[in-house]
């Protein structure tokens, strides 16, 4: 064997992979979150890891991150995966899956979907190319109350206040107060201003005032005021006021701050700092169209946000005649994960899910040694029993690196004790197999 | 919206996505299989979706299976990710992940890992581009006791048992077996005998003798013996004896006949017929070197293996120079579980995990339905709150086409009592939020 080609393997950039300590922490982190969506009804749903690139590119605007699936040995003219791509995200995927299977799904229709997603990017710090997206998503006929808007945010705070993480905050704000207030100052492409203010945090009020006057084409005083908006920050619903002292009125602005005031308002009892709203937050995304959510770590906000979303009024509706309006807001969970492991705050998983290990005294006690495990795993203990007879200290020593907590003797001949250990604390005691407790 | 051009979404061929129902039954299984690997202690791995093309292509013989990834918008002179490509399966994976993690782990490694993987093949009956499998595999450093081959169809049979399948055989067989049979007989070229025999179900025994004597240049006795050997089937190690009884012998095949009847010893105490031996199954991939596993419905083998694996001395050294030999079993979950669905067998699920529905009696009674709601939820119920004031009938509906068993009426006034609906009987009685018990 040593003799042929060694194919040294290596990290793929972008493909993150855990040791199985590592693993089993990601994994606990995994079922609470599910465990958090489930507590509040929403639905399990999964979706091919592809979908069609038209269905992809419907909104165009993310176009370059796609990767596109290819037979390595493909006939020249086998198309039959052509134009498949592998999903960008779960909100677009949702979306086609609610228009596609219309008639069996009981709305409004509330799912959470924990799957990995794909995007082509160049790797940096808290970028992948495969990471693992936890969405949950409403989406209903017609409309939608704005109390998801509300619910979806308390329950990612619930979720994510059991995983122990750095302090982070949600920012919250409205795509109709943003549009309104510039409709409202005569500006002719607010979608111009949403995409120019957005970057506010990346390079600063001159830059994008720069670009507010020089490139969307807004006076001084049109970008003064979109600036000021921007700086508007608050925990309550005083910020509705703040908004409008600035002067601007308009239908569509009082309509998005009354959404605003009122998810602030249902928030309320969230711990204070939670949830702030924060006028400068705009979401890239074209889809959104009311209500934006992006969380950040509050030492490290250029990370990159940990949980986006927002109110999409139109995503399902470009693949079925209905108007089906959403909101969802989905946790990074591997862009937070990842960033923990690095800083070495995740150390605490053990290396397998065992909690007994049966030691095989010799090998014509191996049936004794089985049935003890099987009685064991019967009463709810995952169980090994060592693979060969070995000497006693070599098969301890395997348990204490594997941390396996327990370590159990079966009696060398028939009629005497079964014994146990406790490898944490060296105690060793007598014990019957079908009422011992742990 | 409805203006807009439509893209009407459509079921891509070969991925499989289950409506809501479907899925929940899917996500029982998938807690079950785990579970029931974690009993034996096995740790939970994971790896990324794609591998480096040379490592998936290490044993040659599936490449045509495997999808290569492109960026849609790649400029031409980013071959960052030229050479990767989507897993075919987890073995392979598994190896490199052994490999490369070799310092960070305790042996023998026992992990069980379920994941999506991906075959560019044509879609046909039972055969999906996309779909999971569960595998449990044990790799050790230089020698690998015989033992775990026996533990591993044990688990999955254990396993299975929980999933109310119809009747299924697991057939074992020894490559060992094969190998020294056949060059016991004087045949140059055991493994061309092997990829021909491993057709006898596909093509029948009229067919393999041809191509044994046509192709593979044996005798017309050498192809008889072959044949007769893999007319051999039994559920004990009386196998052992008609192997015999041919009259071949050799190192290679008696060491084969002493696994292949220690492991059918070991699995003595299933239940009759759940694991026979089959002298006539190969597996056709090369990196089989002993123990060979292969699962089908006993009322429809043609429908393709639903289990399968073996043992492979050699996958991991192919990155690594040490000796690492493996063993493994795969549940081919999707293949299992989407035939169930075609049949109608699978209908049970719930379409939401909600336990209690509820009710809003009317915007202001909100704040508390909302308390009443994360009482029942900090007690255990999956709860939902109805997301508007309406009609207590349309809401009672939402709950019974959501399978929601219970609905909760919040007295419409301070001090009054509450009240729960069970859906099932009818019955609706006085509740306390604090000590209801479902």
């Amino acid at each position: 064997m040593s003799e042929q080609r060694i194919i040294r393997p290596t990290p793929i950039s972008g493909f993150p992979e855990w040791t199985p300590r590592v693993r089993s922490v990601e994994l606990r982190w995994l079922d609470h979150i599910r465990r958090g969506f489930e507590r509040y009804g929403f639905s399990s749903v999964e979706t091919p890891s592809v979908e069609a690139l038209d269905v992809l590119m419907s909104k165009g605007e993310t176009s370059q991150e796609v990767y596109t699936l290819h037979r390595l040995q493909a006939d020249a003219d086998d198309d039959s995966d052509a134009r498949l791509g592998l999903h960008f995200d779960l909100t677009v995927p949702f979306a086609r899956y609610v228009a596609q299977h219309f008639n069996d799904l009981v709305f409004p229709f509330k799912r959470y979907q924990i799957q990995r997603v794909w995007r082509g990017e160049r790797p940096q710090e808290g970028r992948f190319r495969e990471f693992t997206q936890c969405d949950i998503d409403v989406i209903n006929v017609d409309r939608i109350p704005v109390h998801f808007d509300a619910e979806l945010p308390r329950i990612v705070h619930e979720v994510l206040a059991g995983l122990d993480l750095p302090a982070w905050t949600l920012h919250i704000n409205n795509r109709k107060v943003l549009q309104g207030f510039y409709e409202g100052l005569g500006v002719t492409d607010p979608l111009a201003v949403i995409r120019a203010v957005d970057k506010l945090h990346k390079i600063g009020a001159d830059a994008v005032r720069d670009l507010l006057v020089g490139q969307v084409g807004l006076s001084p005083d049109q970008a003064a005021a979109c600036l000021e908006l921007a700086q508007i920050r608050g925990d309550d619903a005083s910020v509705v006021d703040e908004v409008a002292k600035l002067g601007v009125a308009g239908e569509t602005l009082s309509s998005g701050l009354d959404e605003l005031g009122g998810v602030l308002d249902e928030l309320s009892d969230l711990p204070p700092g939670s949830v702030v709203a924060d006028l400068s937050i705009a979401r890239g995304l074209d889809y959104y169209t009311g209500t934006v959510y992006e969380a950040v770590f509050d030492d490290d906000p250029g990370y990159g946000s940990i949980c986006a979303g927002g109110r999409y009024e139109n995503l399902a509706g470009q693949f079925i005649r209905r108007s089906l309006p959403g909101v969802g807001l989905s946790i990074g969970l591997t862009r937070i994960f990842a960033k923990l492991v690095a800083e070495g705050r995740i150390t605490g998983g053990r290396f397998c899910p065992t909690d007994v290990l049966v030691v095989l005294p010799g090998d014509e006690r191996r049936a004794a040694a089985l049935a003890v495990a099987a009685q064991l795993r019967e009463r709810g203990f995952n169980t090994e029993v060592y693979h060969q007879a070995a000497k006693i200290g070599k098969q301890i020593q395997y348990a204490s690196k594997k941390d396996i907590p327990f370590v159990w003797f079966p009696p060398f001949e028939e009629g005497r004790p079964h014994e146990v250990k406790n490898l944490a604390t060296g105690e060793q005691v007598e014990a019957d197999p079908a009422s011992w407790n742990g």
